[in-house]
């Protein structure tokens, strides 16, 4: 007999986003591995709170703790090229004979962690990934307001890039998602004055999680925001939407 | 006693990534509307096949004639805004005292024809929208790669805007999501040649649905493609992802 990973997306928070798939998945699973800080619960496990099965075997997967190394050090990288090799190992060594569930925020293949054991794990035991609806989604649905409609074009932008780079893409775009904005949104907030969108900008903390908050990303203090919060510039259509 | 409109976000067409709250709602609906090219199913319609109660009452909208009427001049333009006049009246009228679902596939706040019921409800009845995973996110899952990772910029585009335009942002963006493709795929096909991304270009015909397809773009006949096809090019990291 052999066994598999299976990768389930989550969703953005609230466990009753999650597809029919992913919930049938997590209610019949041995075995459950989650990415997570030391010493937190872990968003992806918290979000599976009281659907496990009282038997299911856990595996944190915690990250390599990162208080004397900067994040992009040479030693940092390497140290998370270490983690991920090691994880990919004892996964692949327990898929061999079970079948092993992943658990992942929103959708595995947007800006995912899983990506670095999905390219390790490939041809040593067979993969599966379940779709989940992206933290983005429930984010722009938070807003109660269309991200996009008609032709607007919509860019992806994460809160990591330099002031030039965001200023450059903000500028062609209708509609606008920023991500990992964290301690960038200093610098994500002057790309967005620059380029006349800040009043227009939203950001939304804890999407369809507890303690979700919409706001005007002028009325937010940039210095205190969660991991978990999303820069959301609405589109307005370039033309009437038309039936193909 | 007051009623209410829920938009239920369907996802990418294979029923089992609704999720939970949709299917809930589906279940439990006595009115359900979904948009429809006259003479046809109705995509959202086949994708809740077999869930819905048998004694709900179904509200077919069916787009108004186009056979005689260019898509984009004033008179369609007339039209189409005259149907969903008329679909947000009688949604309002029946939803003063009952729950009227509409259906909507992937999420119904990316660009999806449901905004335009949306804007028309606003104030008039609450209208509720469940969140459903985009039609782009259940064809990158198809092709079974990363559509991003690290640092990439994402940007998502419409088949129908000129061949500039596309030209433009598919310049500047790492990972490329092109929708609306249909009988506009030999314009994008021209500017994916351009920007020199033509080879790394994926199209996936009907994402998660029976009838799925994923090819190399350059494998495919560009005028012999579905309504339901999206064109990828995955991005490949700017700089390897670490956790913040
Ligand atoms: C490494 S990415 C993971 C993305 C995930 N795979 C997805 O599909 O959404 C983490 C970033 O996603 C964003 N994010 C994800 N879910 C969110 C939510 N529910 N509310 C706000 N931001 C969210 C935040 O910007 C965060 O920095
Ligand atoms: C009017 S948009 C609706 C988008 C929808 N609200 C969503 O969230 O995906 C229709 C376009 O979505 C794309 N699309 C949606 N679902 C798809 C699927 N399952 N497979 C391929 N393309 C799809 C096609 O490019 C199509 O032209």
């Amino acid at each position: 007999m052999t066994g598999k990973v299976i990768c389930a997306g989550l969703g953005p928070g609230d466990p009753d986003l999650m597809s029919l798939r992913a919930a049938r998945a997590i209610a019949g699973a041995h075995h459950v591995a989650y990415f997570r800080k030391a010493g937190r619960a872990g968003q992806a496990r918290r979000i599976v709170e009281g659907m496990l099965s009282p038997s299911a075997v856990e595996y944190p997967m915690e990250y390599p703790v990162t208080t004397e190394l900067p994040f992009d050090s040479p030693e940092y990288t390497d140290a998370l090229a270490r983690f991920y090799d090691d994880w990919a190992d004892r996964l692949a060594a327990l898929a061999a004979t079970e079948e092993v569930l992943v658990l992942c925020e929103g959708d595995p293949f947007f800006y995912g962690s899983f990506m670095h054991l999905h390219s390790r794990l490939q041809g040593r035991v067979p993969v599966e990934v379940i779709p989940g609806i992206t933290g983005m989604t429930g984010c722009w649905n938070a807003t109660d307001m269309p991200i996009t409609w008609g032709d607007d074009v919509l860019t992806v932008l994460m809160g990591t890039l330099s002031e030039e780079d965001l200023v450059r893409h903000m500028e062609h775009s209708d509609a606008l998602v920023v991500m990992k904005t964290g301690r960038n949104l200093p610098r994500v907030r002057r790309a967005l004055e620059r380029t006349g969108r800040l009043d227009s900008a939203w950001l939304v903390e804890r999407g369809t999680m507890p303690g979700q908050r919409v706001a005007r990303l002028t009325e937010v203090d940039p210095h205190d925001v969660p991991y978990f919060a999303i820069v959301l510039v609405h589109g307005h259509g370039r033309r009437p939407e038309i039936a193909e």
